[in-house]
């Protein structure tokens, strides 16, 4: 039984908004949900993020908008997000707009979240580590007093997905990357070294068509993310994976490295464990090397719960 | 007690010139080595290791020359490592030249040694994977008898160290190391993961010059080396690493993975694990991770006893 409360920070696109229905569907308390460019501009993951919350029966939990881009000019989503993730970012679907953002910057909500709720917070970030790594810029204490960080992005012992040596959420601001790992929080790097390994096949999605006009939407939205990820008939579940971590933390089998991020060159966006001694004496980051291989019936189990539920 | 027989593939340089004085300090039983490209050039290697088995009292192990280069041409030493080891490979210090190699090619002595002795014969790899590589396209099933395989090579979760991706030994002659970590075989990998923690200071290497002749030869060969391997005032024991390792496996923590070798593009010469999970049903590989702090010290300890012993 998860008792603890998430902060969700997303770049909301396919698998975040999987993601996010699982942790709906594990009945989680969702403390808020903060919002980031990648998978999209900011501005169209606070749409998709409300929309879906709402779609989800949770209009209630709070939206908030972090920076537009990693240096204060508006990021620009690449041509290959577009075509897999979709224009809007959740597979060319449109979803009926509900409700506004909070005003409150998201970096602010991480730090009053973990002010507030301590060690019931739990953080957990799908995007970028932009919004985390101005939380711990402004008051690294606060986001201390949080339960345990959990992100999904990196590539450790892995090639990379946007190049071969970067994972797309690190590759987009592996400065916010660099500020997170190298701060000595505690936290599990849930990469491409294990993500890649859990998959959702077309067959699968296609039968949420059958629990009711959510699963169908979802159907819709996972099948053209399976269609436009890779040719292999399935996609990773990689946001999902970081969010079910979160919830369960036996899921995976990790290790702890020192780490940083590669900023420069060839390379950048590359997470890399550091190589001597004198920079290992802090190994706060426990990288996933292993998980559940159960993980994707887990999935399609609580999904379909909740898409039933719903109706 | 070590029981096994040692056979070692080395491109002789500084730090394999140490790994020998440890194999052979610990008494360990050396079946042969074979020789390769990489610190030198194979005739070069070739010369070194006669030279040095001569130095510390074993001139009747056998030598091995294997290929001039990855591909039918001779392979061209970097600058940049000529730099570090020295144009001889050994520091620029001069050995009298003891004995000829054995005509038999490196790889068929693999092979040779594999089915004679059998789970009694350890492989030890300290340059690149060539002669292992070779020896496994000939006949896996023979380098599959031996008792182990134990390289030193890769970079799996830190950055490379002749370009951003790769440890030099792998850059060296990637194609070899995409087919030895593709066979299948048990392995255990020593890459710079560990191998840059375990640290031979100018100082420690310079009382050497008190334990005899033998010691003060080392002492220049080691020192050369640590002036020129960076400017930390010590140098990586790469290569004594992976011996000790094979010698006295609780050294290391390793981690089992699927891996591969990249072999094309910026990447090539990354040693990487395998995403899919299709593709890892086969974890061969047991990456070190984690290797007894205290090893630069057990190093010392051996090779005075050894450098006293010789006078």
């Amino acid at each position: 039984m998860f008792t603890k409360k998430l902060l969700l920070d997303m770049d909301t696109g396919v698998d975040d908004a999987l993601a996010i229905a699982y942790a709906v569907g594990c009945g989680a308390e969702i403390a808020g949900i903060t919002c980031g460019f990648g998978n999209v501009e900011t501005a169209e993951a606070v749409r998709n993020t409300l929309d879906l919350l709402s779609l989800l029966g949770r209009p209630e939990v709070p939206v908030f908008a972090g920076d537009a881009g990693p240096d204060g000019q508006p990021f620009r989503v690449s041509e290959a997000c577009r075509k897999i993730h979709g224009e809007n970012g959740i597979g060319n679907v449109s979803l009926p707009h509900h409700g506004k953002p909070s005003l409150l910057p998201a970096h602010r909500f991480i730090l009053d979240a973990a002010r507030k709720e301590g060690d019931a917070l739990v953080i957990v970030c799908t995007g970028t580590l932009h919004n985390l790594a101005r939380a711990i810029l402004e008051d690294r204490e606060a986001v201390a007093k949080a339960h345990s960080i959990v992100f999904m992005g990196g590539a450790l012992t892995v090639a990379g997905n946007v190049t071969p040596y970067a994972e797309a959420n690190i590759a987009n601001d592996p400065e916010a990357a660099k500020i997170v790992l190298e701060s000595g929080l505690p936290m599990t790097m849930v990469g491409l070294d294990v993500t890649l390994k859990h998959r959702l096949t077309r067959e699968t999605a296609g039968r949420w068509a059958d629990c009711g006009h959510v699963g169908g939407i979802f159907s819709e939205i996972a099948g053209y993310y399976i269609d436009n990820e890779s040719d292999r008939g399935s996609c990773a579940l990689h946001d999902p994976l970081a969010v079910a971590a979160a919830i369960e933390p036996g899921l995976l089998v990790t290790h702890p490295f020192a780490m940083t991020a590669i900023t420069d060159g060839e390379a950048a966006g590359r997470t890399v464990a550091r190589s001597y001694p004198e920079e290992c004496r802090v190994k706060n980051v426990r990288a996933a090397l292993e998980s559940d291989p159960g993980f994707s019936g887990r999935l399609d189990q609580v999904l379909r719960g909740l898409f039933k539920t719903l109706g």
